[in-house]
């Protein structure tokens, strides 16, 4: 295992750490929890905005904590939902008198802890809305989860949502808004290395020399085809038709891009990717209207990538346009 | 070679061009040639800054293109010098007649060929002035190199030089400041794998299951010591002793801090590394202005990180702290 690590039980509480350490201008950890809120949490009158999951995707979920985004983080081990307790101290480290609204990436694990997050909420009288991400059209069902997974399109609900939330719009405003945004969203990603946990010490599947996997999870969850490895253009064609098949695009429509990096993938091998996704759009006379392009949601040192679509309107526009300052997102 | 591309020798030409398709708004190639400029250059009556070097360092260098940093980048084929030609182009693209800076990672090839471009630039009445960044501490002379190499602390120099031309200083001046931040500047990396030049189809060399390198170039250069793993710890101590001992720092100096990862690093051990880094500086009571932790400069797909420290005055906080909207760098 090649890793800049110390001991591996302790890669998520040094990790956080030393993340809050970079940032106190912006971030501060709520004391003896794996928490992490806006440095001015909680806003009062503001709708309160709570992601997170297991550690290994960074610069989810913490990187997406500031203004515009989200309001707190809650980090669990490596690949591992955070625990109820957790949630809980995030829901009341950011609750501002207006509810607060829990943005969820559909699996199992997440699902559970954060509900029961949300009865201890509420039973302490602090309203809270759910939304469950699933962009992930690869698969119907898979290891962790029932339904789709929620991958690297997570982050437009965060962006989107966060930025109503920041206009002062209503609890059932803002899950109104994340939803719709989970509606009108698509991602499909692949392997080309797998990754390791460090308390494993050893990757959690492997992929031949030569081979690749299409469809696979941001944990190494089985996707649909194992196959040689296929050319960058053959890849981004696969993903983009597979995604354009979900969204059932129209000529003109409008869209926001993201071709998310899964840790290990060279910027270079991104922008290749994404050379032949705006042609394809092009010819489809899809307009896109944002591309982003990077590291956004991870799965340690995993090689391969994520193509995401979001169709826009005019609200969505304008949601995502809007200025947002985090970490690993800015506008 | 596991990478996500087509032809190999196409590598460059794909990467610019799903680059500037991505950014539209922000940035536009010069035609036929490998030079990204700002979307608004050349603008009249401000000194343009140009970078630029091998491919294989993104975001480095077209990343830095934009309001308050570059206005142009030139990309030479992966690990190779651009051509004077080339440099040239990107000269001509950007001057607004107040003059040019070329900001120049000291590796002899880029070195002999911005000077060729600089000279032809010149003959056509460009005035242009260069600066060197050598910030690698860890050799004093290396395969490409005579004298120290530059690495990712040349981000600073993008920054903060180009902070001075937007506020409308003069080409002198523009140069003198990019100099004083070359010389409060101090970087050194290591490496846990290797990388593959994709026209070699190879790692450019090997490191053995359970070894590193440290003070390693980000062309795989070597460094200064082969050994076992070390802890994530014992690694930032020894390359941020090696980066104090070259500044000289005392008590309540105040620097800024950048933790770069080289291009497999997940996130999260950056963020391990910086933990201990925060402690250290803590304990020397050195002051962190704002620290800095991504890919700013990476090798392809090398596994590995290195530190950067500026040791800043009241004039270079202000520069790093002024606005820049760029791709990969925003404040």
């Amino acid at each position: 295992m090649k890793k800049l690590i110390n001991q591996p039980e302790n890669v998520v509480q040094e990790m956080i750490e030393g993340f809050v350490a970079a940032y106190p201008k912006s971030l501060k950890r709520v004391p003896n929890t794996n928490v992490i809120v806006r440095a001015d949490a909680p806003v009062q009158g503001k709708v309160g905005i709570v992601s997170g999951g297991g550690s290994g995707h960074e610069p989810a979920h913490g990187g997406y904590v500031g203004k515009g985004m989200l309001d707190g983080a809650v980090a669990g081990e490596v690949f591992t939902s955070p625990t109820p307790d957790q949630v809980f101290e995030a829901i009341k480290a950011v609750d501002g008198g207006k509810g607060v609204l829990l943005i969820i990436k559909n699996y199992t694990g997440d699902v559970m802890n954060f509900e029961m997050a949300a009865e201890l909420a509420e039973a302490e009288g602090i309203q809270v809305l759910k939304v469950v991400v699933n962009d992930d059209v690869a698969v119907e069902n898979s290891t962790y989860t029932v339904g789709r997974r929620g991958i690297a399109g997570t982050v437009f609900v965060h962006k989107i949502s966060g930025a109503l939330a920041e206009m002062g719009a209503s609890l059932e405003e803002v899950a109104a808004v994340a939803n719709k945004v989970v509606e009108n969203l698509s991602s499909m990603g692949m392997a080309l290395t797998p990754c390791t946990v460090p308390a494993a010490g050893k990757p959690g599947f492997t992929i031949g020399e030569s081979e690749m996997e299409i469809g696979m999870g941001i944990h190494g969850e089985p996707g649909i085809e194992r196959s040689e490895i296929k050319s960058a253009d053959e890849v981004a064609e696969i993903l983009l038709n597979k995604v354009l098949d979900q969204l059932q695009l129209n000529e003109n429509d409008k869209v926001a891009v993201m071709i998310n990096g899964l840790g290990a993938t060279p910027l270079m091998e991104l922008y290749i990717v994404n050379n032949k996704v705006s042609k394809i759009l092009k010819e489809k006379n899809i307009t896109v209207h944002e591309t982003f392009i990077g590291e956004y949601m991870t799965s340690l040192e995993m090689a391969g990538c994520s193509i995401t679509l979001l169709r826009l309107d005019d609200q969505l526009t304008e949601l995502l346009d809007a200025s947002a300052d985090t970490i690993a997102f800015k506008k």
